[in-house]
Order: structure tokens, then sequence, then C-alpha cells
């Protein structure tokens, strides 16, 4: 599994084994039962995540108590309330297990030791970031001008089998639909405008 | 100006004066014209740029012609395609002046070579990019959950000012509604629901 973590993180910059080893030394691993919390909003965030087998959920609740699903993180993703893990403010978000999930945290003090021994892995995380920050922007823009098909179309292709794996409605709480408009939308794709949808 | 940046920069990594005179010593200054763009879509962002002094205008034209406002850059924010900057990859956005605008811009190999010389600097773009993905993420919520009404009140909080120098076209295309639903908006917050509304 471990290998699978270096497999991740060599893509962004050049770590050796030894530095391997120390970043390996501050991870903790988790497991989590089906819809068990991560993180409860209103609690501070005080560490990353990375998946290593499952899928988790982040999302908020708003104020009717309706959960809006802002991402899944599934295997070999990474997992974080970035705002409240940076500010060490209560978080807004939550984040639970949609299935049985094992995940490796590293706390937040652990995480600037790494820093601060090893920069490199400043340019990993931001490199991450900036391509969470790409990612957003994606999501965003596709919530102001496509339709809830093109959305769900790309949902499947940037989530490859998510959609057997996860609660319809959490899929639809994730395109800011209702479940019936979703289950709409899957009949009208696999009427045949949409080849590969079974 | 220069003291500007640096400000901007220091609060997130200790920076000495010479590291600091290097820094600029890669910037470039560029004024641009009320309307003209600083990346046409299409084109590869090749740079990150801190504006200094008017505002742009970060969109997305639709494939009906509509433009979707991402996000606006003023004084002492930095602006880019960070999706194009990172893959070198055609631009989706385009970036535009709302105003007669100066901005100081670093090339992608210019940061590199900083990253190279001054790894502190990999720190200070890492913690802003996760201030990105923080304002992302409570935008895609609040355009998941909040009202229109909410999400005007939430922009004028983030952008103080701002609506007095940008047409109200523009912020209707950043909250997502039709000008005329904007204006509709403001008329009722006028009203007296929203003190401070002139």
């Amino acid at each position: 599994m471990l290998q699978r973590i270096k497999q991740n993180i060599a893509q962004y910059a050049a770590i050796d084994d030894s530095q391997f080893h120390y970043f390996f030394s501050l991870l903790k691993r988790k497991q989590l039962e089906k819809q068990r919390p991560l993180l409860v909003a209103g609690d501070v965030c005080s560490f990353e995540g990375y998946v290593e087998a499952g899928c988790l959920r982040v999302f908020c609740t708003d104020t009717a108590g309706t959960d809006h699903v802002l991402a899944f993180a599934s295997e070999d993703q990474w997992v974080v309330d970035i705002d409240s893990y940076s500010s060490q403010k209560p978080a807004q978000l939550g984040i639970t297990a949609l299935e049985n999930t094992s995940v490796w945290l590293i706390d937040k003090a652990s995480k600037e030791c790494l820093y601060q021994r090893i920069p490199a892995f400043e340019r990993v995380f931001r490199l991450m970031a900036q391509d969470a920050v790409a990612a957003l922007q994606q999501r965003l823009l596709a919530n102001m001008h496509q339709t809830a098909d093109q959305r769900y179309l790309e949902f499947r292709e940037l989530h490859p089998g998510l959609e057997n794996r996860v609660p319809q409605y959490e899929i639809a709480a994730y395109l800011g639909i209702c479940p019936e408009f979703l289950s709409k939308i899957r009949r009208k794709l696999m009427g045949g405008t949409a080849p590969g949808i079974s």
C-alpha cells in the first residue's frame, strides 16, 4: 500500500527512500466502518488524509438540514477540510465513510515537521493544491453553465465505477439535483444517447 | 508598490531583503487598458500575475456565447489560469481588464528558477493555493445552497467597493443570475433589510 502513496507523491517531486521512510513514520492508519465520521462539522480539522481503500464523502449541511456533497474521496485520493486545517477554526464540512474505509492520516504538527525537514514536500503539496484549484474551478464552471446531463457524464468520467458503489442520492447531492431527476437522466442516457452506460 | 507585494508574500513565509530583490528582478510590469485581454482563451497561460491597480475579470465563455465570471482580481490579488499554467495546455479561461489595470507578471520559467533558488517561495505559493482551494470550496457550496440574495451579500463582503467599479452585468455573471434579477435583489435589499447598501 505504501508503494501507492509513494507513486502518488513521486509524480510531483523527487523524494528518496530515506525521505519516504521519514514521511511514512508520520502517518497513522485509521479504519472507519461505513457511515462513521472522519470529521464532524464544528470540530477542528487537524489532519490531512490519504484514502487507501473505501470511499468518503465531504459534505456540508445547510440550515434546512439538507446535505450538499462537495467531493468524494476514494482510493489514492487525499482528503481534508483545508479551510479548517489552515485556520484551525471549526470545520464547516463533515467527512463520513460511504463504505468501510482505510485512511492514512498525517496531523498538522507532523506535517510542519515534514516541511521543515524535507522542503521538497512543500513542492509536492503546492502542486497538489494547484491541481485541487483547477479541479474546483472546473466544477464551479460546470455548475454555472453545464446541464445536469453533462455534469453527470463528467462525474462518471472523473470517478470511474463510483456510481455503482455509492447511493444514488449521494451522487444527486454532488450534482446539485434531486435523486428523482438523476434517475430520469440515467434512464434517458441508458436509452442510447450515451454509449457505455449500463 | 513593491512594498505591497512584499507584505502580500510576507504573510506566508519569512523572506529576506536579498531574496525579495531577486524575486522582484523576475517580475515584469504590464499596463492594460480597459477591456484589453491579459489572457485569451485558447492561448497557453505562461504567467502568474499580481494586480497592482485596476481590476480584471476571469471568465469562461460557453458554447452559446454567454460569459460566466469565475473571479474578479483587483488590487493586491493574484491571477492565473492555473489549469493551463500547470499543464501548459490551451486556456479554457479568459482574463480581461474591467478598468485600466497595472499588473506584475512572473513567467513560468522564472517562477521555476525562483523555487530552485529560494525554496521558501514553494511554501508561499503552497499556502496561497490552499487559500484559493478554501475560497473556491466556499463559493461552490454557496452556489449549491445559498439564495442569490445571500450570494450577493457575500460578494459585497468579499469585494468591498467593487460593485461601484464593475458593471452590474459582470456581477450578475459572477453570481450566476441575470442582470434583471440582480437589480431586483438590489432594490429589495435597499428597501431596508441590508443596512449599508446605497
